[in-house]
């Protein structure tokens, strides 16, 4: 067994469903000690942080990853233990296999590889794990970035370990994501009978043309390789089920996924005067998942470009597309994020896996990186 | 204790909760068939119906009413038992006292009286009593009106015993009842993931602008005394409660109180035209409850403000406000309808009460309105 197959096993081996690391940052921890890296461990509430670093100074260049795994749903379902991992017809099978302790594995790797062949390399090669990113996100990576702003520690590049390829290995460069702002509108009327409409206010009549015109506002055309902002009403509720009263209020969620032509301030701002044209007795409650990222052209975004398409013969889609990353919390600090990992086919699914020639091939594919941009 | 009084104990005192008949028309059957009426029994499933003629050909003069009663609730609420009349400073009190063994007790005494008075009176004099007004209406007074419209069974005027009085006795005149109509509309789009909203397609957003043009219509500007036909959206639902999931189906429930501008057939092919132009993916089934009747200018409309003037003093409201009664099935024989009856204040409610100096009038009420029409 190869050692990035043999520590992938290692971790996968570990039931660590989200907040629960289970252990798989320790070990990472006392392989880049080993390595002589500085280990920095984060705890906040039940979610374990990890910081480990090597060299001195700028540039920065943080690989960041998670150790937690959804939950594997019903086990019966799955060809193999979800959390005994399975080599079967040369692919790993086993909860993370792809998201992502195959990729946490292989920046270990590739790390210990990097600073045994480049024991004084300019800059800083950084690790950052959580085991927050498929629950809560709130202790997890988000908490960190705080920290590090805090106390001023600089990150300028990020490559997030996130299974972006497609059909095959490093067929996909993610350059940035959309931003994710979530809304709960509550529109009041009076409560009535139907025969007495007089006496009611239709919270469903009241609302229907703000909401005919919130869902026909185009609100740009796209960002670079970002999709238009796109908003989605996910649910819309009124009414107890009798057919002859005039429900009292009417509750709406939606959700926008945005680029970088917006923020989430603005958005708020902008959606909140369309609703008080509308003259809307109503509350708008927000919660704000994330500011969109982009990673413009520079040298991250090059050297990630040319290792890939290096690899497959071809050069990769460049892609904003998906849902939200822990680089959302990291490129706020002022760092250039690309994401760059294993074909996400299976991810979040039963009998997830990865292939071992592509679990073999990350090790060299991220080293590849590391060393055009820190030496 | 007066007669009338002593009938409407009686029928309270049988717990006749809606469709149980529990014994109410056998009384009255009796009763009127000492007085020289022809009884018919139209059982139809579990409800009673009861037809009681005096005399023969026309015009035909039929008396309306029902024996069952809405369930009492909560026991312990009520001050007295519900089904234990009970008189309390002037006023009685028990289920059914205004909705309408009261009533029901009235017309038994006034057609006593009047075959009493007028052996040889001309046309026919007749009382339709149903045990399912309250409950399904199906097996009710609408199976006897297709029993009669089989049968060739002709009624010019129809007065139903319907508590109508809003603060006195007969200060109001109903003479019409608007339309009820309803709609369960299922529009259907494609799951998905907030995320990839080109994947799916949103049956809110779809919905939208077709929802916000149908409450926005107006349907017409009232007729004769008959207020605006109105639209009511109930209900609307759709999403399980996720905020990054786009839902598969939209489902909204509506009503339609309509004035004799429309039938149910017109308002039905309107909306699907409506519905139609919107090019939704959609699913609309109707149900009728009943199409509007109204009394037009006449014998019946003129007699029944006379006697109800004279009673009071002032000239009654003449109303086509409210919700339903079974006169809409009666209607459509070509009857004219009115509905006098007492006041309404208290009806399915606990302690509901009618006072006994209007119960004792009501036969006096009953029986100049017969006179007029039947002498």
């Amino acid at each position: 067994m190869s050692d990035v197959l043999d520590l992938a096993c290692e971790l996968i081996s570990r039931p660590s469903v989200t907040p629960d690391d289970a252990g798989c940052q320790s070990l990472v921890a006392a392989r880049l000690e080993r390595a002589g890296f500085k280990i920095e461990s984060l705890r906040h509430g039940e979610v374990d942080n990890l910081w480990a670093t090597h060299g001195s100074g700028g540039p920065v260049l943080a690989l960041l990853g998670h150790t937690d795994v959804v939950p594997p749903g019903p086990m019966d379902a799955w060809t193999s233990d979800p959390f005994t991992p399975t080599v079967r017809d040369g692919v790993l099978h086993g909860r993370g296999a792809a998201d992502m302790k195959g990729s946490v594995a292989a920046f270990v790797v590739a790390l210990e590889r990097f600073v045994a062949a480049h024991p004084d390399h300019p800059g800083t090669i950084a690790l950052l794990l959580t085991s927050d990113e498929e629950g809560d996100a709130i202790d997890g990576v988000r908490r960190v970035a705080a920290t590090f702003r805090e106390r001023g520690t600089r990150i300028d590049w990020c490559i997030t370990g996130e299974p972006s390829s497609t059909e095959r290995l490093g067929d996909l460069l993610r350059v940035g994501r959309r931003g994710s702002l979530s809304a709960t509108l509550t529109v009041r009327g009076v409560q009535g009978h139907v025969a007495y409409p007089h006496k009611a206010r239709n919270p469903i009549h009241l609302a229907a043309p703000a909401l005919a015109e919130l869902v026909a506002r185009a609100w740009d055309e796209g960002y670079e390789s970002f999709p238009p902002t796109s908003l989605q009403v996910s649910n819309i509720h009124a009414g107890t089920g009798a057919n002859n009263v005039i429900p009292g209020e009417l509750h709406v969620l939606f959700n926008l996924r945005y680029n970088p032509h917006w923020d989430a301030a603005k958005l708020e701002a902008e959606i909140a005067a369309l609703l008080g044209r509308h003259g809307l007795d109503h509350t708008l409650r927000w919660h704000r998942s994330g500011e969109p990222f982009h990673c413009p052209e520079g040298p991250l975004r090059a050297a990630a470009r040319e290792v890939l398409a290096g690899f497959t013969g071809v050069a990769p889609e460049e892609s904003t597309g998906g849902g939200t990353s822990d680089a959302r919390f990291i490129a706020p600090l002022g760092a250039q994020c690309i994401e760059v990992g294993p074909v996400n086919a299976s991810i979040h699914q039963v009998d997830e896996h990865v292939r071992v020639a592509d679990l073999e091939a990350l090790p060299d594919l991220y080293l590849a990186l590391i060393e055009r941009l820190l030496s």
